[in-house]
């Protein structure tokens, strides 16, 4: 992604250091960190700095590439546990222990993993580009933007390759409370020069009613057998929105996000935040003392409420995501 | 309501000055704020000092009270525009010009409106509370407490008599993103000791698929003749989910709220307030430079997915409004 002239990855690694953007600091403050040691990736990706399901794969490769020897199985078993819900972190880590057993460079086959997810999704947003016509006005929640998943991202690439193509859309971005990653979403659209507003989570019914959103497009943490998907808490509440006002619900992911051994949506993990997230607002407290919460950090999507599932294959129905990808 | 051993309304007049607990100021702060002029009562609706559909039609009524005889006409119309959705505020000086008409005194008559709005808003409660049962989960949206309506509340006021008659349950508050008056509705229950928990709007749909919300109960800034139901931004959204997972939806209305004039409740303006509310929080800008919202501060849930209206007179369909309260 192009970020003030200049070509950025969310995570890179380089001589044994990984690098990534902070995206807890986002959009405030544009800032590299630097990880030395995998107990580092682990909080960084349990506080967020480095989100979203390729994105959080990719970092895990990194992560276990910079561990030593005999730390190895220990980084695999922490990071696995690091967040429950995106797919990606397993398929990643999986593919890392793999790697270890055949005996392979770890950091050139972290950076191959990176380089394929970054090619996914290029090519997840060629297939879904052709959805989007002149015009549109488009709704996304949270972020599934190149911060997201190393670069192009998964919801946002169609988005960018449209307007390569030239044409004319509008965005809307859901905030994305509690952690506002439709601020990030809304940093990214402005860095490609894509229109957009951001709006509240609650306004989205309402412009669906009115007929002003034409689309919906986001990304996801895990694909089911069976097509449901979990994404980012106030996924499902856009997906039924989109539904009763007859309106396209597009999931876009790679097809590291798919897990076939889930029968069902229902079985996906669903993690619990901490309620400060919901208490505070921007580092500042602003519940009432005494007042608690509850802050689920996902929710599943039944697959009846999602028109296609856009992927680097090609837009697959729910329906057709068990049969297509045991095949592929 | 009691506040810290002290009972207090949410705006009140003595001796030709007005009162108002500041509601922009909640719940960090506890604050009085003092009005003496017409004026300064305009400016606290515009800017939510003081909010709430039937708070704003008492405000009002003693605004026009305080107002010198030679400014009544101009109070009128400048209170008349100063917030476009909710139809209390209308009620409120049509009934101050037809007192004024009728040689009255002001300060008097909008007194007995307020006290009125109490005496309603108490009924409601009563006639809502049977909805509540012991070991419920309740959900609620925005504030449509004693804040809002001088005391008691309309949705939370079936919450507090229930309370009272020793039933047990909790209450899901949305934060109610962009205002957060979620958190004016934790304060209360806080104060009122309801168990509680805040939550992310997004979160809502989650807990309802999950089967762990039981009834969801708001208010409304305007009824049609058709029983459509303006409220606060987001409301529509959590009718189409609750009816979506066949949950009752229920909306706490006086019948100041009811406007029989208007057919639909695509009839009922709207307001747009500032992008600001969105793109900064508590003083602080949080949206990326550059970047625009959109802001609907309200929206219309249509009446097929509201299951009664809880009013003074009785639970109704919203089928059932138009001839019952033409009939009152």
């Amino acid at each position: 992604m192009m970020i003030s002239g200049k070509e950025y990855r969310a995570v890179w690694l380089e001589n044994g250091t990984i690098f990534a953007i902070d995206q807890a600091a986002l959009p405030g403050k544009f800032k590299i960190i630097k990880i030395r040691k995998w107990q580092e990736m682990v909080r960084a990706i349990k506080n967020m700095t480095i989100r979203g399901a390729p994105a959080i794969g990719a970092a895990a490769a990194f992560g276990m590439a910079i561990a030593p020897e005999l730390e190895f199985e220990q980084a695999y078993r922490v990071l696995w546990e690091s967040r429950p819900t995106a797919r990606d972190l397993f398929t990643a880590l999986e593919y890392m222990r793999d790697a270890k057993m055949k005996g392979k460079n770890l950091a050139e086959v972290a950076q191959e993993y990176a380089d394929k997810v970054v090619e996914i999704c290029k090519k997840i947003g060629e297939n879904g580009a052709p959805l989007i016509k002149d015009g549109m006005r488009i709704l996304t929640h949270c972020n599934a933007g190149a911060l997201a998943t190393i670069d192009w991202g998964t919801a946002l690439a169609p988005m960018r390759i449209a307007k390569q193509q030239g044409r004319k859309f509008t965005v809307f971005a859901d905030e994305t409370r509690p952690r506002l990653q439709g601020l990030l979403t809304s940093w990214e659209l402005s860095n490609e020069g894509i229109y957009h507003f951001i709006i509240a989570d609650n306004a989205a019914g309402h412009l669906m009613r009115r007929g002003e959103i034409d689309l919906v497009i986001t990304g996801t943490d895990r694909v089911a057998r069976n097509g449901d998907c979990a994404n980012k808490i106030g996924t499902y509440e856009k997906a039924v929105l989109a539904h009763e006002n007859g309106i396209p619900f597009y999931i876009a992911a790679p097809s590291t996000t798919i897990d076939l051994k889930l029968e069902s949506g229902d079985l996906i993990p669903i993690e619990e935040r901490s309620e400060e997230e919901v208490l505070n607002f921007a580092g500042k407290r602003i519940a009432p003392p005494g007042a608690k919460a509850r802050n689920p950090a996902f929710d599943v999507t039944p697959a009846k409420y999602i028109t296609g599932i856009i992927t680097e294959k090609g837009i697959f129905r729910p329906c057709e995501i068990a049969s297509s990808f045991n095949k592929l």
